[in-house]
C-alpha cells in the first residue's frame, strides 16, 4: 500500500466522492500504563510515541527503548518500553504549580530540559535556502486531501532527508523526531526542520528538545513561539513562500 | 484596547518588525482544582473555560454556573464554579478502556452525550449560502498576523452573530459555544457554525455537543469528522471557497 493510500480514505458525497485524511485516536502506553491519547493519521505510530515522549522530556536520546504496536492492530495502541525520566503525573507545566501558569513558566519549563541550541559552530544557512524549503517538502497526502500537515527534515544543503504527514501538525513533527531518535541521530545539530503550517509554542518546544538549531514554517509564528526560540538560541523563520522568509529569532545564523 | 490590539503583539525583526498572534497558557480550574491547561490567545477566557467543559460533556447547559478570572490577572488562571456531570478523571475516551481506543470508541463516546441533531424541523440551508459564509467571517486578528483561527456563529440568513479568534482552532470554537451557553442559547438548533480552517473530529465533537445542525469550514475534513457528523445527523461542509462547497454529511439539509 502506498503512503498516500495509507494516509487517506475515500468518502462518498452527493453525486461523487472525495479523498480525505484519515484521523484515528492512538493510545500511548508506557510499561503497560496508558499515558496519552492523540488523534493522529495512522502509520509510523512507534515514531509518534517515541517522539511525543521525547518532546515532553519523558525520555532521553540514548537510553534503552523499545516501541511497538500491540498484537491487536485494530486497537490503535502503541506500547513503549522505556524508563521515564520522571513521573508523568508530576509534569509541571501542564499541571498546576503554586505560582499559577504563565508564558514565563512555560518558557522556563522547556529551557530547563532542552539542550542548548544557542550560538555555536553550526554552519550558517542562506536566507534563500530557508525560503525554498517548503517547496522541497514533498506532501503527497496533502496534495490528495488538503487535510494533512507535514514536517520535513533537511540537511544544510537543502536536501530532504525525511518527511512525515499527519492530521496533527504536532504529530508530524513527533514522527520525524521519533524516527531520528530511534536511528540515534539526536540532537539535530546540523539539520533544519521545516513545517507546512503555523509555528506554535508546542512545535518550537519539540524542536528545541531535539536540539534543532533552525525551524522554518510556511505560515505565522505565535508570540510565545518567538520568545522560546529567542531564549533557546534557535533560528525561527516563518512565512517562507514565494522566495521570501521572515526571520523572527536567531537571525545571526542566516546569511 | 481594540480586539486586534489584544490578540496581537509586535515583535522586532532584523531591520523591521512584524505583528504576531499572542499565545499564552491558560489553566482552567473547577472548584479550585486544576483541570486542564490550554495554549490560547488571551481574552474571553471565561467563555473558553465554559465552552471547553461543555464540549467535554463535563457541564450541561442550564445548570448553575459561574466563571471568572482569578484576582491575579497575570496568573492566566480561570476559575469555574459548577457541578461537574462526572469525575473528569474517569473521562472514558481520553483515558483507557478495556477494549482499547479506536475510532468507533471515539464516536460512541460523543454519541452517548451529544444532543440529537439528526433530521428534524431545522430549516434548510442553500448551498450558495454555505459557500459564502467564510467570506462573511470577520477576522481582523488573522488579517493582521496570518496566525489566528476563527469560529463564527451565523443565523440561517447568513448574518454573523458572533465571532472569536484564537491561535487554537478548538479554542475559537470553545469561546463561541461558551458565550452562547452563558447567554442561555444552547442547543444551537437554528444556527450555523463556520470555522476558518480544517474540520477535525474535535471540532465536530464540540459542535455536536452544542447541538449545532450545520458546521462548515474553509478547508478539508478528516475521515473521523465525516463519520461523526454522519452518525450525529449533522450537516458537515468543507472547502467553502470561491462560491463552492463540498457537503460531506447531512446533504438533505442543503438546498
Amino acid at each position: 500500500m502506498s503512503d498516500v493510500a495509507r494516509l487517506t480514505s475515500r468518502v462518498e458525497l452527493d453525486g461523487g466522492s472525495d479523498v480525505v485524511a484519515v484521523e484515528e485516536p492512538l493510545e500511548i502506553r508506557v510499561g503497560g500504563e496508558p499515558l496519552a491519547v492523540t488523534m493522529r493519521t495512522p502509520g509510523h505510530d512507534e515514531e509518534l510515541a517515541v517522539g511525543f515522549l521525547h518532546g515532553e522530556g519523558l525520555i532521553t536520546a540514548g537510553a534503552p527503548l523499545r516501541a511497538g504496536l500491540t498484537d491487536d492492530l485494530a486497537a490503535n495502541v502503541v506500547e513503549v518500553d522505556a524508563t521515564l525520566t520522571r513521573d508523568p503525573g508530576t509534569r509541571r507545566f501542564y499541571t498546576t504549580s503554586s505560582c499559577g501558569v504563565c508564558g514565563r513558566g512555560a518558557l522556563d519549563e522547556v529551557l530547563l530540559t532542552a539542550p542548548d541550541v544557542g550560538p555555536r559552530d553550526t554552519p550558517h544557512v542562506p536566507r534563500a535556502l530557508l525560503a525554498s524549503l517548503p517547496e522541497r517538502l514533498r506532501q503527497p497526502g496533502f496534495d490528495a486531501t488538503g487535510g494533512l500537515h507535514a514536517t520535513g527534515l533537511f540537511d544544510l544543503a537543502g536536501e530532504l532527508l525525511l518527511v512525515r504527514e499527519d492530521v496533527g501538525r504536532h504529530n508530524a513533527m513527533d514522527k520525524v523526531i521519533g524516527r531520528v531518535l530511534l536511528d540515534g541521530g539526536l540532537p539535530l545539530a546540523d539539520r533544519v526542520l521545516c513545517v507546512s503550517g503555523r509555528l506554535s509554542f508546542e512545535l518550537v518546544q519539540k524542536a528545541a528538545m531535539a536540539g534543532a538549531p533552525v525551524l522554518v514554517g510556511v505560515s505565522a509564528p505565535t508570540s510565545l513561539a518567538v520568545s522560546l526560540a529567542r531564549e533557546c538560541g534557535m533560528t525561527l523563520a516563518g512565512f517562507a513562500r514565494d522566495g521570501r522568509v521572515n526571520v523572527y529569532a536567531g537571525a545571526g545564523r542566516v546569511t
